[in-house]
């Protein structure tokens, strides 16, 4: 192990946060991943986190390492790294470095080989969908579709969409629809529930023929008002008493209507995604 | 070990494809990026992939039991299953599928608890920023600054921007900014250079005041030919011939106004992305 004695401007310097390092011959994105999911169980333990993509020639390896030992100097306490390198010799070379390496990807590869009896065939960066497939395709049409048919932009394309998010204004409903894109190449159109829409327990007009097609998303009054009041400070439109009326009158309407919802006050937008999919029975269009 | 005796209408189904389960009290998203970036290292395998997210009770976990077993079953070799449930009880029911299970979270965070002598705080779903945090904010005000700034649409707004992709039309820079958008909170804009722009080797007037923010995306000239006669079979605008002028002349520009850019052609959108932080050094707003 390392013995590293600081001076005192060093001591002086040091942070007592522990690094850790996410390292890939790739993005990185498994890495980082992986790595911030096992490092949230630890909540109340501030890490410096560093993520190194791309390392993929030895010199990139040894800049690395440098960090790493770097990292361990000015703090004293031995980073973490976590890397998803293919390449044996990279891999080497991070290994030397003075850190506590979970090298998951080698053992669990090894252990997964041993399983199903298969050698693997190493190599890097195949873990998403390339210009040049159909799953990067079906992305970019989801994507450009949900552009399209964001906030009410069209109606008359909702033939062609897998679903179509409702709910009021910064109910999430735009991030939502561009995440199913990216991420599953869902075509998801959505439309704002206007004051006028909510007059009635009625569906507008143009919603009425897809309504197999509707999801709502809501939130809570309180935090409508909050970023209303961000927006409009003062306004009616923002007001508590406005707010309330627009949350009974949709509820009314998911209600009478039967239309699923989620309330997304506490979820990112990773979560509503996957419990849509989840409540719907939605199928991806890519990635399984 | 489970042994499983096969009817002959069973044996008639069994597809000797092996199940790889991906399993999550919460999103399913790290448990899935992983187990995929793992089983991409046997390219020549096939494997049936199934995601299963918040199993969070007892019941549900017994039912992906129940479906873990019928896959064993149905095809006689033993799935695998990548999970990373965080309850005690929840991951017990899980484990005893008939199934190699990798135990991926419950080994490294022992190991990490271990290495920093602190104990973990178990809680599911922290990995994403929540709808009440300020990296959601900092995200959804991303999106919707890409949205405002897509494909041109206003050019006013240039000040408020992280990045600004410029090259041909589809080569990408649409997906590209939603992505650092919503992965890291960038503020990215994003601006076709068209036939007009191209006459000349200087940049169009209203990019000339953001040189410092300029990205150019360009792909390969045939890839470029097929996209635009998926749009426009037989035109002037999709032959080879326009497409190798607008190529030279947009590559004169980068090079002229030395503005850096990257060849997409090979890329998934995850690369592009994680490959412009790399080159130009931008700061994610959020993640880090």
């Amino acid at each position: 192990m390392y013995v590293h004695t600081p001076t005192p401007a060093q001591q002086e310097k040091q942070s007592n946060i522990r690094s850790a390092f996410f390292i890939s011959d790739g993005t990185a994105i498994t890495a980082e991943t992986l790595g911030k999911s096992l490092l949230s169980q630890f909540s109340d333990v501030e890490f410096d986190i560093q993520v190194i993509p791309y390392v993929d020639t030895p010199l990139l390896a040894r800049e690395a390492v440098q960090r790493i030992n770097n990292a361990y100097q000015s703090s004293n306490l031995r980073p973490l790294v976590f890397d998803t390198i293919v390449s044996d010799d990279i891999r080497e070379i991070i290994n030397a470095a003075d850190a506590h390496n979970l090298d998951i990807y080698e053992g669990l590869i090894n252990r997964i080989a041993t399983e199903i009896n298969h050698k693997p065939n190493p190599h890097t960066g195949m873990a998403h969908s390339r210009v040049d497939s159909d799953d990067y395709k079906a992305r970019i049409d989801a994507v450009h579709f949900a552009l399209d048919n964001d906030d009410g932009a069209r109606t008359n394309h909702y033939d062609g969409a897998d679903i179509i998010l409702i709910g009021l204004s910064r109910s999430g409903k735009t991030p939502t629809s561009l995440y199913l894109a990216l991420q599953y190449g869902i075509r998801a159109a959505n439309y704002p529930l206007t004051e006028e829409d909510l007059d009635t327990s009625q569906l507008p007009r143009v919603l009425k023929p897809y309504h197999h097609k509707l999801f709502g998303l809501t939130i809570d009054t309180e935090r409508l008002v909050r970023i209303r009041q961000e927006r409009k400070a003062g306004s009616r439109y923002a007001s508590l008493a406005q707010c309330q009326e627009e949350q009974r009158a949709i509820q009314a309407i998911y209600s009478h209507q039967k239309i699923p919802s989620l309330n997304v006050s506490e979820m990112s937008v990773e979560e509503i995604a996957t419990r849509i999919l989840q409540i719907t029975g939605l199928k991806r269009r890519i990635g399984v």
